[in-house]
């Protein structure tokens, strides 16, 4: 496999509330660039890119940066994503992303906010308080086939969203992890790449180690309403 | 559903190195009566029984406790569990715990220690440092059928392993789960009833949540031979 730190700027005491959208737009290519080149190494089958932010959200430098691993594997969890999706696919031939996007629109409550290509949500399930989703509109499985073109709309709303969850809990620790389609499915109908962050406001304990069910005090309309606000 | 809270002991300050074996198995034996009482409530169908204990493995009171969950569903782990184990039965016509137990009882180098009944173990491939799987030695599915003349030998190897525990890693916070068979499988061939008990020494992170696959850097045989000596 491969392990890559993306070193996010210079400043070390940058945060997301600091960074430009510019910058954060050269953070989100780097990503995009990083997963094309790896592509070509056709030993690697995933490649996960993610964000620890603050000491509880497991980062051990405290220098703004997130990392880039690539597997040899597709991991359990993209595995399970992709199991749930494709047998909804089955059934209505739609993607389910797809579906849960038309209806969030239409709803409106878990919605945090939306631009011209993305949206993003309270998730109807989350496991976590103010756990955010962020979607392109368009159905696309791969994060790194995306235009060029779309990077300023997502650095736009990326960035925005993590203002608003740094401002409404006081730069709480979070991870972020982009969830994208395995290396060498090229065009899924059922795959739909997302972003998911949890700021890591609940402890996970026993029950759910357990279980695999996770207690979640917040619902996510308040937890939208107040993003939004 | 249920949800029990299990004062362990009136002693405020008391952890699983103060306790006696004989208060140890009488938490245990609560943990049985509880559920044997419960299982008549046919709209339950699985029991969780949990600890956390410290403030980073989720623990919300100070006070010695543990917890009780009962669901009107079976969870996903165990379900994840289950479907491994008959898997393996499938192909093998053998419980895959029975055959763990075998392998390490003959190599010996993952075994922390073990009496007439009952084993402990670092599983082959743990997701935590330190992670230990207290086992019965005899195939059992479910805690709770769990004869009662077998739990003076729980009691003592498990406190055991707890204050080993908390004698080589100064008292680390730690959860710990009982793994048992759904309520109404009253005789499964593949499920074997056990413990897992995990030290909080590393944090999940970014790569956790995106992947389901664990970083460990401690090797389960190094964790055992500390445990041991």
């Amino acid at each position: 496999g491969v392990h890559e730190v993306i070193v996010e700027t210079p400043d070390h005491a940058a945060t997301a509330s600091t960074l430009t959208v510019e910058q954060f737009k050269n953070i989100l290519l780097s990503y995009r660039l990083r997963m094309r080149e790896l592509k070509q190494d056709k030993r690697l089958r995933y490649i996960a890119i993610f964000k620890n932010c603050g000491e509880v959200a497991g980062a051990s430098l405290e220098h703004p940066h997130s990392q880039l691993i690539a597997l040899p594997v597709v991991p359990k969890r993209p595995l399970e994503e992709m199991a749930g999706a494709q047998s909804y696919y089955t059934f209505k031939e739609r993607c389910i992303y797809c579906d849960i996007i038309r209806q969030e629109l239409l709803n409106k409550s878990r919605v945090v906010m939306e631009n011209s290509d993305f949206v993003a949500i309270e998730p109807f399930a989350p496991r976590f308080p103010f756990e955010t989703w962020i979607l392109p509109l368009e159905h696309r499985c791969s994060f790194e086939t995306t235009p060029l073109e779309k990077f300023s709309a997502l650095a736009e709303l990326f960035s925005t969203v993590l203002k608003k969850i740094n401002s409404a809990l006081s730069f709480p620790p979070y991870n972020y992890m982009l969830h994208t389609a395995p290396l060498d499915s090229s065009d899924s109908a059922y795959d739909h790449w997302h972003f998911e962050i949890i700021p890591r406001l609940t402890k996970v304990a026993g029950f759910e180690w357990g279980s695999g069910f996770y207690i979640n005090p917040t619902p996510p309309e308040d937890a939208a309403m107040y993003l939004r606000e």
